[in-house]
């Protein structure tokens, strides 16, 4: 074992520090259909911040580049670490340290699952909303992409909910931001720069999370629509609990949705698949179901069950108002059933050969056009570009069948530019990791690009905190800010 | 007129230039009790986001400080100016440029009034839910301090309302961030980072802020409490709408107020001076207003009545649940007299000659041991420390009536380092700005400072930018992040 390798077993201890042949092919890579994995030098696994700056301390002072890694989840491959890295696994530091009923917060560490953080804070009546398709995935990762999920339209995405952080910077020293208070207002707000930074920052080590008293009723109105646009017409006036567009003078709101999502066919298809048991038991008659090219899923939740009923009744009338073929109230088993569903779409694109997928976010009413765009660039390349996704957040999730690198890269480029002159932006939840990088670079303002890198340089001078993902790695500056020696690029651990 | 000032008539026009006797008194600061006004030596009044960029242009090339300012109702001295600075006022750029309801969002200026957006979005049933004791507060400024104000416990502060700006940075440059989403993950968020920076990372000349619906019906419940800790005491449970604490397995959660105000004697006595009109129209028996040590407003709202009324009910309940003395739900007119009193808490404070105005922030549930340290300082030093405020938010507005300087030193000190002590910090909404600066330097880590004089550099290689507010001036780095010049400190215009 080399140098580095004999240092890193006495910081986490010999059998957490794994090389070569020990490394598990997962540690490589993430769940990115467009980024393949690749083996790191070491992959370490610490069980407490002080572990974590010491790795930190031993890769800076040689240069080596370190990328973290939470459950794998990712969509970007931002957790593939850069060649001869060490993958810092967040795998033992998985535990709930605090559920605070009296400021309703939960402590946590970064390797905590959604799942488990669910089950660790149900029981004082409590939630993190932060609802996403993969409950598997880490705190840690979700904080590093800034992940929405599906209840983003109600209760906003990660950001809103990461009260504070404790973090290893690339020096090696811990810090902590913010805490268990929403207001805050002294000096730069280093927590939410953290979040959404894909781990090339610092470290996270510790999450401050804001709860929610779970709601504890839930009710699912699927909508059945004549078209894709009809659906996305829908979305606006209900998002939100909005008035109708030229409502008229103070229009009255509706219910607000948890959840407002596109189901395109694919995913309904994948759910008669499973044959009697499947959309049949959704009780979609026969005809509406030929009739129909798009579905809305619209999840309501109240404390009270009364409530609820009418706010149901609210959404129903709406929808058909809003030109539903028709409109279903699903028993709960049929709403879980499709709800998982919807959940799933990404596995079932990638079951179905999907080459990569896409996660532009537009202002919601523009969900047509960037539609429209992506059918264009289909045809005119040869592609199928088909997708489900958080309407009523501007979100979709955009499959793309195109096995030519080629001609998919003309079909992504084309929907990200579409995103941008509507508004919009290449990743909602993703992040641009490495997959989406070179499109970002491209598209991205350059003086916010050399801003961005700026900020990079402030906290990572050495450029070790996994680079090559959301930027290019160098040339680092010749000099770093502040009082920081001459330093050279990131090489590769030898 | 100098060099620098004739450059600055061309590019705003000569009539929007002033100097010397021509500066208004009030563009020399704020209302802060602590930060004395200074006249810089110009104010400019830019039409454009292209004014603003000129005019940074011109003082960059000179090194001259520029301060941005919005309506001056700033509490912590963050606009007044460096010594020989330019004032650039957003007061021409006061327009709302657009409210889309579709998106549910604004366009706005940032010379833009609270209480004028909020004309703006009325009619088509939107508000924009952040709501300051001073509205006629511009969203410059809000966005500059990420205020927070009475209805944060419910919908969140500024930060979490403005999705996308656009903004001079030092070198003239305009960029622009964000849109008319929620969910992004599309590199560093620079909107965030601009939000509470106070002037000193860009100037803001454009922000799209997220609207809500207008509830349409809200109702005020006043709560009489024997001690000022039964009070606190009764907060955790109200807030968020939470189970209570310990209330057993899958406790249900209670309604959601919008506000959850601390209201003292000080300022109910304010109250009763306005005669039989006064605490009188409240309807609060003598006897209760006798026992009373401190009252607690709940505010809810919701767009049907018959809730509405559930909801008041449930939360009398609960507050007599929780020790109140007594209960009222006060009818319209005394609910508007009592909220616009504790608004105008401050005016009232600086009234009675307060000397100072603190507004850290602790987690909901220190706020007994924050006043408590606040009880000890005011009594070792011969002080009067007293207070009303967010308590749903951990969030007190501490007025301190202590003319000798040093002992007022000591006195904001001793607060400061308890608030960091309980989990807090400095400020929670009015920011460090000039006043409180030189505390949250002495009680925040060191390595955080680092970071944010990096992140300072990165945008302002010149320190051009209201330097002297939330960080020290200088030294500037001897050599700049990336290809910029070498630079030397900021100096006073000639």
């Amino acid at each position: 074992m080399s140098d580095a390798g004999a240092l890193l077993a006495d910081a986490v201890g010999a059998r957490h520090v794994l090389s070569g042949e020990a490394i598990a092919e997962e540690y490589g890579g993430d769940e990115s259909l467009a980024v393949a994995r690749r083996a790191p030098a070491y992959a370490v696994r610490p069980a407490s911040a002080a572990e974590v700056a010491d790795v930190l301390r031993i890769a800076g002072e040689r240069r080596i580049p370190v990328t973290a890694r939470g459950a794998g989840t990712g969509m970007s491959g931002a957790c593939v670490p850069a060649p001869g890295g060490i993958v810092v696994s967040f795998e033992r530091m998985n535990r709930v340290l605090q559920v605070d009923a009296v400021n309703h917060v939960a402590v946590v560490q970064p390797g905590v699952s959604l799942e488990a953080l669910d089950r660790a804070v149900a029981p004082a009546g409590l939630c993190y909303p932060v609802r996403l398709g993969e409950p598997s995935a880490s705190v840690g990762g979700t904080i590093a992409t800034n992940a929405g999920g599906m209840h983003a339209v109600r209760h906003g995405v990660t950001r809103h909910h990461v009260l504070g952080l404790e973090a290893v910077l690339a020096s090696g020293a811990i810090v902590r931001s913010g805490g268990k208070y929403v207001k805050t207002s002294a000096g730069y707000d280093l927590t939410q720069l953290l979040v959404g930074s894909e781990g090339t920052l610092a470290l996270v080590t510790e999450a401050t999370l804001r709860l929610r008293p779970r709601a504890g009723r839930s009710a699912t109105v699927l909508a059945a629509f004549g078209s894709e646009e009809d659906v996305f017409r829908a979305v606006p006036p209900l998002a939100g609990g909005g008035p109708e567009p030229g409502g008229g003078p103070a229009p009255s709101g509706g219910p607000e949705p948890v959840a407002l999502e596109y189901v395109d066919l694919l995913a309904m298809a994948a759910i008669a698949a499973d044959g009697p048991e499947g959309t049949s038991g959704l009780g979609i008659p026969e005809d509406v179901r030929r009739a129909a090219l798009g579905y809305l899923l619209v999840v309501l939740e109240d404390r009270s069950a009364s409530r609820l009923e009418e706010d149901v009744e609210s959404v129903a009338t709406r929808l058909l108002g809003l030109g539903a073929l028709d409109v279903f109230v699903l028993p709960a088993g049929a709403a879980r059933k499709l709800t998982e569903a919807r959940e799933r779409a990404f596995w079932t694109a990638k079951a179905a050969g999907a080459d990569d997928v896409v996660d532009a976010v537009v202002p919601r009413g523009a969900l047509p056009e960037l539609l429209a765009a992506a059918r264009a660039a289909a045809e005119d390349t040869g592609s199928l570009v088909t997708g489900c996704g958080h309407a009523g957040d501007g979100n979709v999730h955009l499959s793309v069948f195109q096995p030519d690198p080629v001609r998919r890269d003309e079909v992504l480029r084309r929907l990200f530019r579409a995103a941008g002159e509507h508004g919009g932006a290449v990743s909602g939840e993703h992040g641009v990791g490495r997959a989406k990088k070179p499109y970002f670079l491209e598209l991205e303002d350059p003086a916010k690009v050399e801003l961005m890198r700026g900020i990079k340089l402030a906290f990572d001078p050495r450029g070790i905190l996994n680079p090559g993902v959301l930027l290019d790695p160098g040339p680092q500056a010749s000099t770093s800010v502040g009082s920081a020696p001459l330093v050279s690029p990131v090489t590769e651990v030898t």
